[in-house]
């Protein structure tokens, strides 16, 4: 761990940056399982603070954490036939158990909606059983191909939801809710904007009627999908027969929802605000918030643990996650460790400050040093976590973003030549806003092509554009098109 | 859910009682999966609390949340002998993953040892890395022949801690250290009383030089070990060859530790407190911790409503969990249904308590009724559920216990006798304390003849036991015997 060579500056090596960095700063490792890997404390952290914050959201608006078996037998697969579809590709099955073989295979879960639909036709009889409002924490396998930490591997951790309704319209109202929950968790917490919209008919979900992300733009100029909500109409409820008896009593089949996000959030987090010194974390989301190191000869220590001490008191008083690194190292290994581990703020103090009254904060966002008195620092820390740093971070973020989202190309070729061109800068490529006539034929073009693929039609579009980019017919929608993780 | 009819009596048939409240209070169902269920929400928040309480102490203690694989290459558990012997009739094996027969098979976890240990072989290179202070939560798999809600699932989740330690002295106060927590949280917060002691040979974990346990006795005299853990000594270390250079530039094997607790506790917890009205909770563990029922006239319940919203807003902003129940049913339906959930205290309030000041609380426990005047409300309510009912239910439970463990039995002919004796009075058997010589033969003949094992050797016996049960010959130890779930 104690190497001290860099990470691989993000312009020369994107991805390598991002290896070097996540395990520069302790977040993973790789395992002997294929495609597995190993979430270390400080990567596994991040996630319990991720769960944190989206369990609460969940809580408030009425949903309740359930757990269900994680095997699923083979024949509920075959129940909805887009489902089995696009899963079955990638599946894992348990074949033998106890010393026997199995009469059934056993799959381990990509997803749970077969499983879980299973248990609601049991559960859900009447309209006064209904809104069903459960989500689950769990692992999930997709068996990948290739892999990438936190973005792509064999085994995930997710949570997700699962809901059935009485009427299309709560069950649609519930699927936007929940994307709204996710937008807000990431942009307010995370510090990453997201663009909210549909999925095209290609990218949706195997069994979904319609399908919705949020999608964010990493540091590469590349799309992540950092969150999917969907409204599944009756499929489901026709696949494993959920019907209830309504209040005018008539049979009838509920309309079910399902909505995830996953640990892919660690990596969105570390691609939108890492840089060549490693991690940048938003201090909402941040372990660490605040790291303090005594500095100046060490002889002179003495002077400075008492002032040192109480303002490590006083923060932590505050409720400020802060930490002390007394160890013996020189304080500018410490500070390219801290930077590297991405805390928000640093805390300098060394004898002259004490003779000053005052210390040093350096901010991980901008770099910048601000001499503080002592009797400020609380409520310098806390507006600078609270809100400039925070708030810093999503604009140069937003910024970022911006800059490379090309809302001037109208055409394939447009395309084309931007990314040759990007390519020839040294530059990311970033997104397309584009015009999508609605045929799975331009769309497909538009990534045998360039493999940008359409990431969502954004509810809010910058603006509307008015012809396919790939036929030049009228658009019916304006899509954003990216290369995508 | 609705069925009015009553659980079965305890005294007539504890399963069946223990089955009929776990469903009645709607903690679980069974799944289309062989031995595996569905935590519905009720029970899983259970589940939640005990996770949050455990959580809290380990993070105390120094202990660092992570995440391993959950699939085991088969290689790894051959790598230690009594390992793979203890686990491998229980392994289910996915053989299959992508489309295709993998190389080696995998197992899904049944513990997570040999995994972490590899992991630990590369991450431990000096006496500069250890302690390693671990604890994972997740999922596992035993499959199981016979099954029991709760208490033996195919798939069960719990907390493992993995721990190394550059000495055998760390590593004991390790193993030991986390004993204590669990003793504590499990009496402090559960409710329940426990004997911590040591696990004889044959009762060890697969690969422990030592097993301590904590050991709870349910409401029929059965005794279910409520969690483990485990001081490994070299064993892992040796398989997984997870050495580091210490200060003395000798390099030498770790010591390892382990110890587990699942959601057995849930099943614990019902077994221990609940009776034949359903579930009794303790208050600090209970989700609901204080049910409000408006009662008298509907055609009053306007008078009614003011204060009643005022006691519940008053409780709420103290932080007691409490909830109003507004239905549509009679209270006395709503009487048995919140006493059938096990929620510690009732609160009633009709019109003539409104002209009168004063309401009714009722105790789940005792089925005693107080009545308070409303400014009293807040205080009486606080004092009743963190201290008198939270003590008097361990009380219960201790007097339960030491009512049915037997220390005036010597021999294993006086231990049949009382088995048959207690049979016949239709009493729980309960548990006998006993002289043990240290054999194995002498242990498995009391299995053999009364299906009694052995629990563990009490670090603080009630008495001391001078002969071996079996031989007669001066005993060794000093050991609670019990049948077991």
């Amino acid at each position: 761990m104690h190497d001290e060579k860099g990470v691989t500056p993000q312009s020369e090596d994107f991805s390598r940056w991002y290896i070097d960095t996540i395990r520069k700063a302790d977040l993973m490792d790789y395992s002997p399982v294929r495609g597995c890997i190993v979430f270390k404390p400080d990567g596994y952290e991040l996630w319990e603070r991720i769960q944190a914050g989206l369990d609460k959201r969940f809580k408030e608006t009425g949903h309740r954490n359930a757990y269900f078996p994680m095997l699923v037998p083979e024949s509920f697969f075959q129940k909805e036939k887009d489902h089995v579809e696009g899963f079955n590709p990638e599946l894992p099955w348990v074949t033998e158990a106890g010393g026997e073989q199995l009469e059934e295979r056993l799959a381990l879960r990509p997803t749970s909606e077969t499983i879980i639909g299973h248990m609601y036709s049991q559960w859900i009889q009447s309209y006064r059983d209904l809104p069903v409002l459960i989500n689950q924490w769990a692992n999930v396998f997709r068996w990948e191909k290739r892999t990438f930490p936190f973005l792509r591997t064999s085994e995930f951790l997710w949570q997700e939801g699962h809901t059935a309704h009485a009427t299309e319209e709560e069950a649609r109202r519930e699927t936007m809710q929940m994307l709204e929950i996710y937008r807000d968790f990431v942009e307010s917490e995370l510090a990453i904007p997201v663009w909210t919209g549909e999925k095209t008919p290609s990218e949706r979900f195997a069994g979904a009627v319609q399908t919705y992300s949020i999608e964010a733009m990493m540091k590469d100029g590349k799309a992540l999908q950092a969150g999917t909500s969907h409204y599944l109409g009756q499929n489901f409820a026709k696949a494993f027969d959920i019907q209830f008896l309504d209040r005018d009593n008539q049979r009838k089949y509920v309309h079910t929802t399902s909505w995830g996000a996953s640990t892919r959030l660690i990596g969105a987090l570390i691609m939108v605000h890492g840089d060549d010194q490693g991690l940048v974390l938003p201090p909402r989301l941040a372990p660490v918030q605040v790291i303090m190191i005594p500095v100046g000869p060490p002889k002179k220590r003495k002077d400075v643990m008492g002032p040192f001490d109480r303002i490590f008191e006083t923060l932590k008083q505050a409720g400020i996650r802060v930490k002390a690194d007394l160890r013996d190292e020189s304080p500018g290994w410490k500070f390219n460790e801290w930077e590297m581990r991405g805390v928000p703020l640093r805390i300098e103090l060394g004898p002259r400050d004490v003779e000053n009254n005052q210390c040093v904060l350096a901010r991980r966002d901008t770099g910048e040093k601000l001499t503080v008195p002592l009797d400020k620092v609380l409520e310098t820390v806390q507006s600078l976590l609270d809100t400039e740093i925070q708030k810093n971070l999503f604009r140069m973020a937003v910024d970022f973003r911006d800059r490379h989202s090309h809302l001037d190309l109208e055409t394939l070729d447009d395309l084309q030549q931007h990314i040759a061109a990007s390519s020839e800068r040294g530059e990311p490529a970033g997104w397309m806003l584009a015009g999508w006539c609605g045929s799975d034929a331009c769309e497909a073009k538009v990534k045998e092509e360039t493999k940008f693929t359409s990431r969502n039609i954004p509810f809010h579009p910058p603006e509307e554009k008015k012809r396919c980019l790939v036929c030049g017919d009228s658009a019916r929608h304006t899509v954003w098109f990216a290369r995508a993780y």
